[in-house]
């Protein structure tokens, strides 16, 4: 689904990641995470796919609503677990988003 | 491949799509408008990645060459036929990156 984000200005995380070939409970991870994140103050969304590198954005309203998640106590568990098994190697780009615009059919 | 980018600040393009069933030469003009992106001042990378929607993410030097590269007019040509044929709806955000890190095992 292409989330459905109000007029900017708001914020997003770029997450591009390259798995490891290890599983090991990271299918149920990935969707517990994004269904904590639905539940966080300043959440407006999100967009994933992965092909050759997984690209997952998350959309919010302010800096601070980020950083609050990336402070989350199940959120850093599950990062942890990401570098430790999951994760070859990732970037996190913070950015702004400042103007957007939609095709539809 | 996760883009190899300088220090922020930077811009970025978000496109996030979804296909119609109508090939008819995406694949082909697809990588073709990549290439053409890689040869335009101010480019700094891509990451692409298409499973339920698609991502594809460019990076840029300025919000003058993310102009540039909207108004060239392969470009521009490869839009409109994305818009009769191949997109069944799309989201395009403008955004700065205003911090990164990264990870790597």
């Amino acid at each position: 689904m292409i989330a459905n984000t109000p007029k900017p200005p708001y914020y997003a995380v770029i997450f591009t990641s390259q798995r490891t070939s290890i599983d090991d409970g990271y299918t149920e991870m990935s969707g517990k995470m994004e269904n904590l994140a639905k539940l966080q103050d300043g959440f407006l969304g999100i967009e994933s796919a992965r092909e050759h590198v997984g690209i997952s954005i998350s959309y919010w309203n302010s800096l601070e609503d980020i950083i609050k998640w990336k402070n989350n106590v199940e959120h850093a568990f599950a990062a942890e677990k990401g570098k430790e098994q999951w994760y070859q190697n990732y970037k996190v780009r913070i950015c702004k988003i400042e103007k957007d615009y939609a095709f539809e059919k």
